[in-house]
């Protein structure tokens, strides 16, 4: 089959080293040729050319490295009191914090799709970390002299161990960086639109019909409502991500490290991110699942569902701007049709009922994963980060977007909401008390025949009279218990 | 913590033999009390002890003891021509006979969350025909003579090969039966609406905003294409479900089986359902993997897609009586409010709605259970079948519904739809050729302004005379190329 | 296409009544018969008309019924606070009662896939309660008359409050009735394994290959931990369950209740069932949406993750007799193949892995239909209530089973697991400091290639005595930091 | 709350515009500043700035936007011969040929999280294409002369026809570059090695447990088999994926189009790619749903299963190297631990797994997506095309990577193999014919009680002799029919 179309083109594979100058390394399966230019080393190198999958977008998340970084820098200080050369110690925490601050993130080549416990990532960092030290030493790249990936940057840690506790702490980070802001700041704006929109009493619509009223503030109140929970149940689903599986090492054991180390690291990560994490109670299950992380990806699931449900409100609510509900005014971001000023597309809500599908997807790809460990470790690691990275990232800049680009700019189309709100049958259900509910049944079931309003309606029946009408059908005393 | 409510009443679990007479029977753990009146045997009721899960809707759906009293009758014929005594070839066959027709329901009280294998379904069913057969014979039950039901009901077969045979036929059977006659009648009614609907041309709707003319019918016929498209995927993913395992016995080889014995059941069993079955090309496949299903859930997910999308547009197009989109009358199947003559709730696009978002997640749980077989077999078979059937009857089901209480009963509220289209400022469109964009867009955007007509508005600009607007603004010309 | 095979059967049918006799009642639709010995009266029966989908085993969780019975208790004690006819009051109270005690759950035929918002359910209890308490008053049956199912039975109530309150206190009950205890059941069982196990030394596995020792009791300490916090999860998510809608009525208004209704329903309801039911914070929020249910739906789903885990771990530990892990020897429960004693299939574990993947299903069509609400109301809340019961029985009956027929009886193999261990080349690692790594990487290396123990190829190489590795090479000194 | 670590680096905001040098353009929302080096124009800068979601990993794949190359080639060269001044068409073609061929990839910034329709995308393209076509005229660039993106690039066409018609494209190209040659790559590698091992025979497993014999190749071939299907379901899935909706403009009906145009386009794009594209049947549905792709995806997702049960058997069928089972040896590909030589983790199965769970959660976001369509327009494009390339590639990528590097080096351990099979108490089997049943079953319970082999017992036991044995007990007879 022929394609003029080439899809895959060179410069899609970005594993391949673009460095003309190379040095040469060796591990036991003999020598490879590294980039001059980069930190990482042989077991880096082997692994682009022994995963190919995906291209440069499957990358391994930026924030597990830095994630690491910090870890690194942990497990290095700690190690630093239990013996290490200081010298040595203080060039890995160096080097650590480069990576943790986003200094060396060209040195990170690799895929999500390699080993499922990421060892390659934290033979990545680590060749990236002793280069770098043994830089800042004065040594020669690739020399592992003074400083060695293995014996001193990954000292008293396994990858069993250490890519878990860089998921954890990426996880964390992300959550309260990126997702609880960018829940507080929706929350805070759809709670000003609540408050301003109080007064403005509106139809009620159920199973997507007319039904009785209430106001626009407390239509919106639920949106609060939603978002506020929202912010509850990610924050009830960190304790367990706040456990680290630090000092675990291979299986859970904690063999090749002393006693002390486990708690240390934990406390010295804290320390280096203000979040009040701790040592895994139970070593075996942080390396063996991740059901931390299928809990929170539970909880993201559940904020995505709630934003499907504002998100779809709005744009249908905002729907028009003549043969929709109208009721809202959507702000207008971006061109619409050059000949058609009314319309403006909820493209916010596009987007936020978009990131809330992916969720939903994301959420799958965690459980599946989550649920298929075998023994003392979950090989499952870097799709389920990836996925959870991916759903607390778009949930956050989805809800600043959504935020900054429609919530803060909703108008109201009050004569459209007091029209819908007037002509509505439902009210007639404020006459019950007064004439009984056969007349007012037959006041509606006329009016709704005759396409009239109701006060028109129960005039012409001679039941009451239009003074008595406007008396005693009040929308605003409809708004709640008596 | 204290219940007044007690939700796990006796009578809720069915699996304990209701009647209050037993024959003792011996397996190789010992012995059992069996109902006197029941054909099950000593494995049946211990499997009721063994697996007390969920209850008695969650029994082995009746669609699979059917299909096996068809694969038995097969076998036994198949047996027959092979040196099996005519005699108690006969009264299997009689006894399938009874079981494929339902007459023996009572006798299959196992649940779905047994063996993933199936295996005690499998002995259920033996037992039963046994049983059956003997007391045809004059024999006495439990005494296994003359009739075994390892030795000669479960002859040449082994439940590794059975059940997914009988899970192959039941999916069929409710596959042609149940789902695809449900589409059918959906798409029959949805193309005679699109027909009765071909020129009443309305506003169409992108990004649930105004956009430019289409006809009712032109609308519904998008229905219609996603209806007749549902039937050919359900049905381009039947060739490997018409595959059967039988003859594979216990893990594909065909171990204790006659060459030909599988090509003749299949053929046997193809002629008792008048479906196209035939032997599996791989035996291993067959009983390792359940591609062929979770290929066909596929399929029902995607028919599940079309129908939320359906079943949505209704529901909103038929949104009302006053504060909706209004075009579409939707029948009244049941009491509304009863103040509320006017609010029909959409009932029957809730029930679709809903079968819909289950077929998802039952789709969800078959490929959950079909990815995770090991070696020669799949032990998820139950649970896959269960879902798998459920789909297909809802849908099937939900669709005749669907139709009968609601699609050939929707009528056109032709005012409306006239109005909306009438009012949309999108039919400006039509201008640019006639009066160049500009005066077009100063036309729409005062008339959205101003809330005009766009006729009112041109007239009023003295741009062009109510004649020439209705000589050049004509909604029938928009529907297609010119 | 001819089937012989007739899946439809008539008795397949349960929604058409099966009396003899009727009475004649009458809707606004006209005139229907209703069996003369059923209580539910026109609206049930007309809705058995307009939803044939799914048959009987489709019906509506019988839990919801009970919960309705509860809420419909609280709902005529606070009525008659508020001034309801004692007397009245007083029969609808009796009839609740019979309604949560299960003893006329013949009475309630309708099945799931209804109206959206269950209000055809909500009447199908007005209506059997109102006819229960006639009769209780000596009252004719279908007169309404003194009991009205809507003025008495349904008084300061709606569908649209009523259904997402039964279903809170539905979820409530099944999670504290069926799951909690099971899974505590479960937590229990292991932990007694795990301390059983506790000096067990084992070959431990990463990415399912030979890895470092740790014992038994670690191992199944990992297990116990996922279970311990399996119960903390659905615990944590159970505060916003426990928030009723009862008071909200039609739109969340509260529309003809009076001032503390919602807070006085909620406390009886706690009282009724000793758990801590508070009213909903917002009640639009409560009909709306379901995140509530969603979110538990969600830990839910992170039980299972777990279970599928703990499920597979011990099957292929327990994999044999002789070509299979063969460390755990699990309980046979039922007659293996008659002719392969040692051969013990997993069911137990089966069972539990095909109800964790129904589990991770059934969120996913909650999760679709807690997205999909639209404006004031959910209309998918039948299907979400079924699933969500649904895992949580099938959880909660499916640790309890695992327990009983599986965990408690698990023996272990220790000759099997002592040869295993003392195999190992991974013990190797213990020589390191004695002998340093080349010389250790050579021993495992020559062992390897020669299929031989390590000691064998210590001492064959000349680096150390027999003894020396006796002394060295101590797999109990490798379970933990020094 | 304080972070040294700081995930959210200025860096990380591709989206921002990184040249110093601008050129100011301007929409009717006013002047924006769009970068001198680049090609777009405004309305693709303000996209960037209304929709900050996700970061570079987020951007539109690559492959829509060549698809887009193609389609607007195809749509230019039409236009020509409908009378497109042919100086304009001619520069158009040369542009998109550009676009297509991957030599214009930075000038597309924009993130699927924008507009649901992909709208800002289709202007993207029309700017870049109408910019760059300006350039190769000596025009200058913004000025929209002589070639304007709306007027002539986007000419007869409308963002909801185009992006679904690029969607189907590039799905296509796909499947047809990656997935179909990576998986029969798979296939063939797995079919060779099924020949090499036909006539090794081995235990069989069901339930994990030990079973009956059959030959590795037969085991393969179960494979070969689910591969095999797997090609034939991605093709049986590719038909409406072929259907392009070009020509439908707005809502389908074509308004601004000519007849034929729609036969025209889908014939240039056949011609381009080689691929049987032909013009949607119907124009309403190809724009307002995607159940096309959501087919696609089922499709994918079948395919994930069959790889996770493939890859899931290959590791466990290679794990140990003394601990597990250890039939297959599976290639060594990086360095193992350091000092355990034998120990070779599977990794290519673990990216393949991990591949397969990210597939079937891809496939819930699309099933999701695909759903929620309203009216003329579904809105989740962008999101379902990303996941549909996701998987499509992911699959075929690893496809490709696990046969290279895992399937074509497997190995088998003989003696291992031979081991096992011998041990096997299912071999009892065969002895039932010569001294029935009871002696057989005895045979195999005294062997498995003293952990002795079967020839042994039976000796022993006086049975039979050595010679009757191994003349009766012969595996290679029991791997079919007789």
């Amino acid at each position: 089959m022929r394609f003029e179309l080439q899809f895959r083109n060179q410069e899609e594979l970005p594993l391949q080293a673009s460095s003309e100058s190379f040095r040469i390394e060796r591990d036991t399966f003999g020598e490879l040729r590294v980039p001059s230019d980069k930190y990482y080393g042989a077991q880096t190198v082997r692994s682009t050319m022994n995963f190919k999958i995906g291209g440069a977008t499957e990358r391994m998340p930026i924030q597990v490295i830095k994630a690491f970084g910090i870890l690194k820098k942990a497990a290095a200080e700690v190690n630093k009191d239990y013996g290490l050369d200081p010298k040595i110690a203080d060039a890995i925490i160096k080097a650590a914090d480069e990576v943790a601050a986003g200094k060396l993130d060209d040195h990170f080549p690799l895929v999500v799709w390699q080993t499922g416990s990421g060892t390659q990532t934290n033979m990545n960092v680590n060749e990236v970390i002793s280069n770098r030290a043994i830089e800042i030493l004065g040594g020669k790249l690739g020399s592992k002299d003074p400083v060695h990936p293995n014996d001193h940057v990954n000292k008293s840690q396994s990858s069993n161990d250490t890519f878990p506790t860089a998921m954890h702490i990426a996880a964390a980070a992300e959550v309260h960086q990126v997702l609880l802001p960018g829940l507080q700041t929706l929350h805070d704006a759809l709670a000003a639109k609540a408050e301003q929109f109080r007064d403005i009493i509106k139809i009620g619509r159920t199973h997507t019909q007319d039904a009785v009223p209430l106001s626009l503030g407390q239509e919106f109140g639920g949106y609060v409502q939603q978002v506020k929970y929202s912010i509850e149940r990610v924050k009830a689903s960190m304790p367990h991500v706040y456990e680290l599986a630090a000092g675990g090492t291979a299986v859970g054991t904690g063999l090749n490290t002393r006693i002390g180390f486990a708690e240390k690291v934990a406390d010295k990560v804290a320390a280096l991110t203000g979040l009040p994490f701790i040592t895994a109670a139970n070593k075996f299950e942080a390396l063996a699942a991740h059901d931390a992380l299928v809990e929170l990806s539970g909880s993201l699931n559940t904020v995505a569902v709630s934003m499907m449900k504002i998100a779809n409100d709005i744009r249908f609510l905002g729907s028009g701007p003549r043969s929709g509900l109208g009721e809202l005014i959507l702000p207008e971001n971006e061109p619409g049709s050059s000949i058609m000023p009314g319309k403006v597309n909820p493209t916010q809500c596009e987007a936020m009922t978009m990131v809330a599908a992916q969720v939903m997807g994301n959420h799958v790809a965690v459980t599946v994963g989550g649920s298929n460990g075998h023994f003392e470790l979950n090989v499952f690691k870097p799709m389920i980060i990836k996925n959870v990275l991916n759903s607390a990232r778009l949930l956050g800049d989805a809800s600043v977007s959504f935020t900054n680009n429609c919530v803060v700019g909703i108008e109201v189309n009050t004569e459209r909401i007091n029209k819908l709100m007037n002509e509505s049958l439902m009210l007639v259900t404020a006459l019950n008390p007064h004439i009984g509910y056969d007349k007012a049944a037959t006041i509606a079931k006329t009016a709704h025949k005759e396409g009239l309003t109701l006060k028109a309606t129960a005039v012409k029946l001679g039941y009451l009279t239009e003074e008595q009408f406007e008396q005693w059908v009040r929308p605003q005393d409809m708004l709640g218990p008596k």
